[in-house]
């Protein structure tokens, strides 16, 4: 049987990363999209608790079902994995193209992420992919011979039991330079507010931000290889246990 | 002077949660609430992107003003620490007291620990505490000890760089045996959907679930101490990079 591929996204079912991502996994297997219907940037692993979800389908066609979901990213792999795919096995969750790196601090807030630690949970190979290319539209064929790769090599050898890989392709005017292993860099948005009044006298906020990373020379991260040209490849997990501070944290509480 | 203390919430300003951390913070120093309008729970780390925040202020008095914001507890975090503290210095970032327990991988779903990684990330001490009466009223009480004890030893010595706590208090009915530092025990939830249709015949589900641990026996873990009546302290981190996978993923990429 052909591998049977999960494929969701923060941007939304009609965004252009979205669409490259659907005619890469193709090639490997049968395609179940299910995707938010509106954008949903910047919702990390959050879920609808209070509001219930809805679904449309919006296509269906031999080796393609997509459907989109007024949820979360989070929402839509729960409900593609739990309710939709029904009885098949899902070999495979794929997330994105993102338009925009999903690179350090910035995993923290990401949805493209959200999706691929429900495929990790759920015990399935996952890898979200982002691109560099943040305009609602734009030339994804760049990511193309990589996605390809990995999602190859990914169904072939498998990945370490609960790790999803988070890949970054970096956007250039020259060739990609090739692909490292890296970690994620650490750093922090330090947000700047455009502090407005309304119409009608009321005060409002708009989030900005610039990100400032914390040692731009180290070498591990992904951060400094995608600067260099380089597609990045992060291997993430859901627990966020700091094991190291345990013994430490021990003697502080005593 | 006096520490100054940032708090938030997920349950929003006016939950009985907050109220008692408000309390408890205010023995030890000045406080500035910063917490959603409305209930947020399982928003994680989730910011606003696309929407603009407002700002409510709810009461001013010596050592406490509470502000209400329009969105995430991510976004009352960036906006008090980002604006509304001004050129103070935040010394402690506190959020809860959580009306439920945030422990296993409900941690991943976090609003109340999106809190604490803004107070990681901008370098402050940042303890958030969760207790087990879901219901939006309750006796917050049997907390108390615990989260004065907790809040002077972190002021008093500090926390390991880039470590917040997640502590998490078992509602019992006898008392509690002590406090125990723990990791966050491993499992995922498995939904289960309610399928309805509403009166216009449209299909629409709930989301429902169970939580299933990987390891009950796991002795080091945040839910087996939490069912054995004690506390549990979890040094949780931003980063979830997974480390050790990096060779192996290193070899399966090439």
């Amino acid at each position: 049987m052909k591998p049977f591929i999960l494929v969701s996204n923060d941007d939304g079912y009609s965004f252009d990363g979205i669409k490259v991502l659907i005619d890469v996994a193709r090639e490997f297997g049968d395609v179940m999209v299910v995707a938010p219907l509106n954008h949903q940037s910047g919702k990390a692993s959050s879920i609808s608790v209070t509001d219930p979800l809805r679904v449309i389908k919006i296509k269906e066609e031999p080796g393609l079902t997509v459907y989109a979901v007024n949820g979360t990213p989070s929402d839509c792999a729960k409900l593609g994995l739990g309710v939709l795919v029904g009885d098949r096995k899902v070999d495979l969750v794929l997330s994105g193209v993102n338009h925009g790196y999903n690179q350090g601090s910035s995993v923290l807030y990401s949805g493209t992420i959200g999706v691929v630690m429900e495929g990790v949970l759920a015990g399935i190979k996952s890898v979200a992919f982002s691109y560099g290319e943040y305009g609602p539209e734009g030339d994804f064929s760049p990511c193309i011979p990589y996605m390809r790769d990995i999602i190859n090599k990914v169904l072939t050898n498998g990945l370490p039991q609960d790790v999803a890989l988070n890949v970054n392709i970096p956007l250039l005017d020259e060739p990609i330079k090739g692909v490292k292993v890296t970690t994620t860099a650490q750093g922090m948005w330090t947000n700047t507010w455009d502090h407005r009044t309304d119409p009608r006298g009321m005060d409002y906020y708009w989030m900005l931000g610039e990100y400032i990373e914390r040692d731009p020379n180290d070498e591990t991260t992904d951060v400094f290889w995608l600067n260099r040209g380089y597609v990045s490849v992060t291997p993430i997990h859901v627990d966020q246990t700091d094991f190291q501070s345990m013994s430490a944290l021990s003697k502080l509480l005593e």
